[in-house]
């Protein structure tokens, strides 16, 4: 099968690169002396994950409760959930433990800390814990420093055990420069070597201090002390990346292959058939210094159309035009023929897909690779 | 079942505000004596659309083939799918008339029609029709005074029939006013009822004129020489639509139900596990009057809170914040309890999603209707 086999728009993976992406993230961990927790929501697919894991069993991080279950029935036994717990799924993480999953969820207050405890109590379970650490003012957790966490570690009784700490440093995706992002990574490890410590010296214990996010994992300068890290979007690499300089465009991955519906030669366009509902709303380069649109414009081979953008996009129908909106040579765009289209986020215009279409360097399709969403 | 018992996020339909919307545009339609071809590209569900159409063979509007071929499933024959046609889908279009379905498509080129046309004569068959009006500059489409309409309708050869025009006033979204969206809707009314008189004096057959866009569809004064009305998005309504004034925040009945996870009392943040996967990174709002963040936010009930909004997203995380800053009471919002949320685009958000729970004003949980995706 060929991409033009392929009915429009379809994602589509092109694995060598992805392999490449991978084995870079590896070779850094391994140099820096620390484990890999990969973060297997932007993939949502066994293919993908089964190439990033360290085993058959993991160890690997989920976003939702439905990816632990769809990992778990694969053999993934090692997960931790990283959003913050609430009660009301307590039942459906102590199924999935009881069937010999060793799923971990994450928590940030006395409350929460409390409902675990509670529920293990009651139902005579364990449920691990790790705390979530604030490290850069950008989500959840509690200030290493702070009065709340030795508090939480103490109302965590029966069955509910803490397993360490960790953060997510999402700031990191604002920064202006690699030095700025290697200061973020740094500030990350200290936050959450520093909290272990604390909750080291209030006498528990803290086995696991886990970081993690594409780019302070690209450039970390030091992890002394982690004993994990979680990275995920680098798997496929996009705009938001390489416009922070973690890699290069050549480096993405992930496309979103679309067919020529038609031409508006007075104002410039190519319409084609991948809209909002096939690259999502995403527009993360847009606080960034080079706004990407919804996406650079590919050829089917893969070769960046230089000077040309998917400037905006309807729910099936996307524009591209020139960024300079100069002449278009319109016998380049026939109807039908089709493009290929770089996302600002890869696991937001994932996440609009059921499968992925996987080539290699060529416009052969060498595997079709399920993926899933819902929670 | 009640809405605590649902795992979070989960997609909300209010059933009474849904049906009032549909009556709503219903009598709107009657009153105009035009016809109804409801868009079902917002609900993507089998349940919903039933409640929408004239009759259990339709006639429909739909943005993808999938939605074609799973409506003809259930029993839908008359299907409009308004986005331009490229060749290598008319193979899928040709099975499902085959079967009965009679499907149409549209085009805005001389080569689209021309590539119709040749499909039609090598697998003899037929495939109508609607040429595609630019009435806004908003999209596709051809001029309704230019000189591309007429060659179109002659490149339709063979089994490639003509069946009439049809436009999308797109750009009514961007309308400042409801005078502006009348006025809009004037001109989309003005536009494809000309082309239509131009392509019958060049001796063609134009039976059906089809406009339409929920806040045209909504302000029209007139709409004499339309034959037929397409909207979709008034079925839910949305934060975009209310901030058009075409409906009330009060109409909108889709919502996302979410939990909270967690308190940031320093940044005056509510975290929830309803990030950007749950609710789209659509931010339609942020264009109008009222900039809505990611959507307003309701108490369970589906009672406004007011002040407040759900100011950020990360993938699984929501931030719920006052608009003015000012000092929460966060014994109103503890862990574990459910929130509802009013998107800006009930499209996007509900392609977040593979069901819809529904109640009708109060918790009780009445039903779950399936929805799907895909190409």
């Amino acid at each position: 099968m060929q991409l033009s086999d392929l009915l429009t728009p379809a994602l589509v993976i092109d694995e060598g690169r992805m392999m490449r992406n991978i084995d870079r993230m590896r070779r850094r961990l391994s140099d820096l002396r620390v484990g890999f927790r990969p973060h297997v929501k932007t993939s949502k697919s066994i293919d993908v994950s089964r190439r990033l894991m360290a085993s058959a069993r993991g160890p690997i991080t989920v976003s939702t409760l439905e990816e632990a279950e769809r990992f778990y029935a694969h053999g993934v036994t090692d997960i931790l959930y990283a959003v913050g717990i609430v009660p009301g799924k307590l039942t459906r993480v102590a199924d999935l433990r009881a069937r010999g999953c060793d799923l971990m969820v994450i928590l940030d207050s006395v409350d929460a800390a409390r409902a675990v405890s509670t529920y293990c109590a009651a139902h005579r379970c364990e449920i691990p814990a790790l705390i979530e650490i604030d490290s850069d003012d950008h989500r959840g957790g509690v200030k290493p420093e702070g009065p709340a966490l030795v508090p939480i570690a103490a109302a965590m009784t029966d069955g509910a055990t803490i397993r360490g700490v960790m953060t997510h440093a999402g700031g990191s995706y604002a920064c202006r420069s690699t030095d700025a992002i290697a200061a973020m990574a740094e500030q990350e490890r200290a936050a959450v070597v520093r909290a272990a410590a604390r909750l080291r010296e209030a006498g528990f214990e803290a086995p696991i201090v886990s970081v993690g996010s594409t780019p302070t994992a690209t450039f970390a300068r030091d992890l002394t002390g982690v004993t994990e890290v979680r990275a995920g979007v680098f798997v496929f690499q996009d705009l938001v990346m390489a416009g922070l300089g973690v890699c290069a465009v050549d480096d993405i991955a992930l496309s979103v292959l679309v067919s020529i519906i038609g031409h508006q030669p007075e104002k410039g366009w190519v319409i084609t058939d991948g809209g909002w509902m096939a690259t999502s709303r995403d527009r993360g380069t847009a606080r960034q210094r080079v706004d990407q649109g919804y996406g650079i414009v590919l050829d089917v081979d893969g070769r960046v159309l230089e000077g040309f953008v998917m400037s905006d996009a309807n729910q099936e129908h996307g524009v591209i035009s020139r960024r300079d909106a100069g002449m278009i040579d319109w016998a380049s765009f026939p109807v039908g023929a089709q493009l290929r289209i770089l996302p600002n986020h890869a696991c937001a215009t994932a996440a609009q897909h059921a499968d992925y279409h996987v080539v290699n360097g060529s416009r052969d399709v060498i595997a079709r690779w399920e993926r899933f969403g819902g929670w």
